[in-house]
């Protein structure tokens, strides 16, 4: 027993020895104290502090414990950036694959497989003979309608099977693979637990099947599922760590460096990537994971370019550079960018949540496969004959984002050819440029239908891409429109000055940039990281503001249909207990409002420092369901004295029963310092002090409820007491804000769904 | 008396019309309390909110002030940016008066004098006869030593006059425009209340002698400064908004996003200052924050790029472009001038400390002009005859920056020719080279001595161009030593492989980058947001990696010797209550601990919520200093019902004796909601319901104090009371958390001067 109350400083089990494996946990689907955890560490790093001055070996426990947490960024780093150049490379291949085959080794890609050609010369740089399409290699010729029907059929076949692969690996394995899991990961940092969400088959899984998915040629990316990757990466690393491995708190805070891992080597964007763990997944943000999170993105993206797999030294396929500075006239276009990524943002939240809905409630959930299937093979048929929505999500983006030069063979710089010095100057349109446009003007609407059914498939997807590609084809549609009016009419007053015959004024890959940045913003609702990140891959100050204003505009706009941005939107689609850091709580109510138990309600459960048994204890436990159970001084007086939780209480129990001699269901159950005398023949009373926390946090009957959220929020609580005039009144739980919240809002309270 | 009690859900008295002037607001030097400013702006919020809904001009009202927020900071851009451009343009013009003058206007500094002349060559390009040095002006010649000597004088008598105008300035006008005004910014907007610090006399002097300061040729920055005249447009323009005026915590907001401004302008930076503003100076900073300082920081880099200080349409005078890239064994070196710039970071705080707190306790302090005078005579006899030491520090560092091409006129470039085809490749050292290396050894020296005295005078003085100064030629002498070792020994097996003769393996100017930055990291102990300021400096990835190498070294070497970061060390020094984010409270104290009363002292002075006369209430007030008094049931069952403010409490009797009939000392105070029957006879009650915080904040004696300096830096707080078992046995405040740190880290805990 001696080591329930050894000394009064730790209000928990001594952290270094765990004498009673379950206390201090917690169970699964429920959330986390973080005050406890934080507590926990500290008292754990105070006593290895305290050890380290009386012996070398502790000392030098204390220095390997002091910079773990930076050796396992480092692992984080090394591993996500491995894995995610793997994932880039096998991606590339699968997806060529689709086409057709590399003669030398099947194992190379198309571009690989034409660069061990010697004779391929400029133009025929990607036909090399190496390399035949599907109908070449079985029917001898790439030329005629069959050749095109048996390469289109093989497109269909390879993109079935790897979308068939892909969802009963899923299945089979790893249920929680599927998805872009930022809205899981968000939650989880919030404090939530869901075991074997960050887990090894999840790992594992994922990474496979978001390859094949990514081949399978759907309209997903896979920028979302690598920040889910990074967090299995860290989660596992974690536990090579005592530090981590037995404390929640802590490891969320390696879990946020790693969501700006992913984002890291997602995008070649390590300052963008921090950005986005800071502003739009995290909960706990302190300064040493800034710093920390820094550190490991940046390894990251070193690893991920020593790896070089897409064979150019850049981290993404679409990174960019542009020379032409923009005019402040531009910032109308660039703003109705803006407005058309804030509608896109809307409509597509809304329409995935309805559709994610409808699968939640009707048939439509029961098959998954054959819904993949369905959604693969109808991509498949639409995309392609039309050669942009053919190749890859990337692969578009960085089309559309790069800017034309002379010699670009590119259809989508089919410009008559006119002779002026400048090879980079405004021209006329010529054919191919025509039909680039209406390609892409049904790309962009076969787009938008096909990722609001994409996105939340039994598959890793992610919608970072898709997004982008529609923002990119609207935004170079308006740009070559722009441009065109620009070439056409440069006498104009608009265009006087800026845009003379012969010079660069209009860049249409730049508004590419800007619209896939309104588009993916008006669906995420990020804002500084974006701009950074899209800063990131362009290196250019000089179009911070386009960006900005397009990113602004079109977070306004969406804002002004719901506030959710879309990983917020599925979070509360399942039902998990997020406590929404950004938004402020607008209703007037006071906290007596909103905690239990309510007027009609029975009395609070509440338990008594001395004077109650083990038997009552436990029946009083057994007839309710709550987490934990505050103590009182006695019945009458309701004076607050701690907190116990109930997970604490019945292993404590259970194991007193088991190894303690004595103690009984009759046995006095005692919170007291030091226990009251008790009868000769009265069996040992059990003591438990060593479990109640003598500092539960507590706030008056009278406090708004804005203030409770926000200590909620900034404190990262669970529960937390309510009392009056010095009283315990009731008790208020993160849940009980959610669905009281969730009634303000006119939804169902009970779609709050977990603890 | 109606307006006390007319709604429960507020706390305090009604937002929108201030009953009592004075109600709700703080003294000078206190502390304010965030969570009572967040409610009463959440208060105001729901009551404009509310009224939207009734008519037209209240939604319009409701829309301006939604938008009010994004409107100032567009106003706070445009102001810093434009004073940032001025302040650069009169500084450059100023320095170069003190060599010379331009005969075609003394309005023009050296170079524009230059550029109006037709006959400039590229090597005459700063000797156009326009601009004549004094001893040209004066004697006719600019050759011989009487000349020389003459130059000298002038350079002195210039240098003194600017620095007597500077101190007399501030000394006359704003004492608080003396120093970089970060440390009492980080303390003003950690809450505490220094009014006139942000004033417009303030602002106005700031800005003149801030000029002045940096033309004298001191040893200091105006990178420091330019932050705080930020915050001084910052808060200065709040005036405008009501919303920003009437709110300590909103404005606190403001501020956050215009020290984000300061370092935007300061470098050219607009990522990285809204990092510094995150990682250094900030206490509070919502996400909202981030993306209105991200545009203002934008706004503000924009508009000082249209005004174009330096003529070169970048920011900042020593904006650089490297293009060799670095090699994974220069990270030794990288590493070894981190630990440099720890070890001058740990040096250059302890003696300004020391020198500081001997100007506070000597005799020292009493003649501040002397000190600058004799400072600036200093420096200007020492610095006028090298030349590094001449220039101003700006220059110098962009000087260093710069890599060499072969037209290069500066002796820095002073190389040997060598006919290789590689213009840029290493070369042998020639004797122009060496004369420059002995000039930055003796410049190093004496940079490192003055800067030490001259940081904390009484003129505007940032320490982040001398700190980068330090590091830049410590960083340039490395770079050139390592550069000569591998022209020389190319064959090492060190420099095999990547330093074959003709390459251009070393880049002296990367390696006084990295080394600029991690004196300004041993000094500031800022990383993440310095590697960023230096990206943004360079645009190039490429050199994160030495950059974060080098300044995380130079953080730990520094944190080796001491925790805090020079603007800690003189907010301590200053004795500001100022409870740093950063660092974990170690101790394993209790709240008991520390709270008062102690043991030995007399009772908590407490107030009953009835039964109090106005007179006994009174007389408790004269009879303590506290700053505000809990309320309780009753002195027996000590059972707490609130907390009310002495000034609230003192501006509320006041008012009621004057205005209020029938008030008289006499008479019963109370507090509870319905007020108790009172004798025909006895004089009406003062009921004072509407000035208690019914919502007082509490911890229990034994909740860690780790946990409750938590809270205090979470939340804000001012004061929270202590209970143990639901009795009130105590209150802790701000400054007993702060005495309790200083006492466990065996400083002198009455450092500690304000609430």
């Amino acid at each position: 027993m001696s080591f329930y109350d050894h000394k009064k400083p730790n209000k928990f089990v001594d952290p270094l020895e765990d004498p009673l494996p379950g206390v201090g946990t917690y169970e699964d689907f429920n959330t986390i104290d973080w005050v406890r955890e934080k507590t926990k560490d500290r008292d754990r790093h105070r006593e290895i502090t305290n050890k380290s001055k009386l012996s070398t070996v502790a000392l030098l426990h204390s220095i390997s414990d002091a910079f773990s947490g930076w050796l396992l960024m480092l692992l984080v780093g090394l591993m996500s950036g491995a894995l995610a150049g793997g994932i880039d490379i096998a991606a590339h291949w699968l997806t060529d694959m689709k086409e057709g085959v590399c003669l030398i080794g099947f194992w190379f890609n198309h571009e690989h497989c034409c660069w061990t050609s010697n004779e391929t010369t400029f133009k025929e740089r990607d036909q090399c003979p190496q390399w035949q399409s599907w109908a070449e290699l079985i029917t001898g010729t790439s030329e005629g309608p069959f050749a095109y029907i048996m390469n289109y059929l093989m497109y269909i076949f390879w993109a079935l099977l790897f979308a068939f692969l892909a969802v009963t690996l899923v299945r089979a394995f790893a249920p929680y693979a599927c998805g872009s899991g930022i809205p899981e990961i968000k939650t989880i940092l919030s404090g939530f637990i869901i075991r074997g969400y960050l887990g090894k088959w999840t790992l594992i899984i994922k990474t496979i099947t978001l390859v094949l998915a990514v081949s399978s040629g759907l309209s997903l990316g896979k920028e979302g599922p690598l920040v889910h990757v990074a967090c299995c990466c860290a989660n596992i690393l974690c536990h090579l760590f005592t530090k981590y491995r037995k404390n929640e708190a802590k490891r969320r805070e390696v879990l946020s460096a790693a969501a700006a891992v992913g984002v890291s080597v997602a995008f070649g964007a390590p300052i963008g990537g921090v950005l986005f763990s800071l502003e739009e997944v995290s909960y706990y943000f302190p300064l040493k994971t800034l710093w920390r999170s820094f550190f490991a993105a940046l390894v990251a993206a070193f690893t991920l370019r020593s790896i070089n797999p897409f064979g150019n030294s850049r981290l993404v396929l679409f990174y960019v550079e542009f020379h032409a500075p923009w005019h402040m006239l531009e910032l109308a276009p660039f703003i109705l960018l803006g407005i058309f990524g804030g509608l896109w943002g809307a409509l597509f939240i809304r329409a995935n949540i309805a559709w994610c809905r409808r699968r939640k409630t009707t048939r439509l959930g029961h098959y998954p496969v054959m819904e993949v299937l369905v959604v693969t093979a109808l991509t498949a048929v639409v995309a392609y004959p039309n050669s942009y929505t053919r190749m890859s999500g990337a692969e578009l983006i960085s089309e559309l984002f790069n800017d034309c030069s002379l010699l670009d063979s590119s259809q989508l710089c089919g410009y008559k050819p006119v002779s002026v010095c400048n090879s980079l100057a405004d021209r006329p349109a010529g054919e191919g440029l025509y039909t680039a446009l209406w390609q892409l003007a049904l790309a962009l609407v076969f787009k938008i239908m096909v990722t609001v059914i994409t996105f939340g498939m039994k598959v890793p997807s992610g919608l970072f891409i898709p997004s982008m590609a529609v923002g990119a084809i609207a935004g170079r549609l308006l740009g070559v429109g722009m441009e065109q009016l620009a070439y056409y009419h440069h006498d104009w007053f608009l265009f006087k000055g800026w845009c003379s015959p012969g010079a660069d004024c209009i860049t249409p890959g730049l508004y590419a940039m800007v619209g896939a940045a309104a588009c993916l913003g008006g669906v995420t609702r990020m804002t500084v990281s974006l701009v950074v990140i899209m800063f990131e891959l362009t290196g250019g100050l000089e179009y911070i503001v386009p960006l900005m204003a397009a990113t602004m505009t079109s977070k306004w706009v969406a804002d002004a249909f719901g506030r959710e941005g879309i990983y917020e939107a599925h979070i509360r689609l399942n039902g998990y207990p997020f406590l929404e850091p950004k938004e402020e709580f607008e209703h007037s109510s006071l906290t007596v409002d909103v905690m239990r138990p309510r007027r009609s309600d029975p009395a609070l459960a509440v338990l008594t420092q001395e004077g109650m048994t083990v038997e009552e204890v436990e029946a009083l436990v057994e007839s309710t369901r709550y987490s934990g159970f505050p103590v009182v001084v006695s019945q009458e007086s309701q004076r607050l004295v701690g907190f116990v939780f109930r997970r604490d209480l019945l292993i404590s129990i259970d194991n007193a029963r088991k190894r303690q001699e004595g103690v009984v269901g009759a046995s006095q159950v005692v919170f007291t310092e030091h226990a009251p005398a008790h009868a000769a023949d009265a069996p040992p009373p059990l003591r438990l002090r060593g479990i109640l926390d003598l500092s539960p946090f507590t706030v008056t009957d009278h406090t708004p409820m804005d203030i409770t959220v926000d200590i909620f929020r900034k404190l990262g609580l669970r529960q937390c007491l309510v009392t009056h005039n010095g009283r315990l009144l009731g008790i208020i739980t993160k849940k009980d804000i959610l669905k009281h919240m969730a009634q303000i809002a006119n939804r169902d309270p009970d779609s709050i769904l977990f603890n």
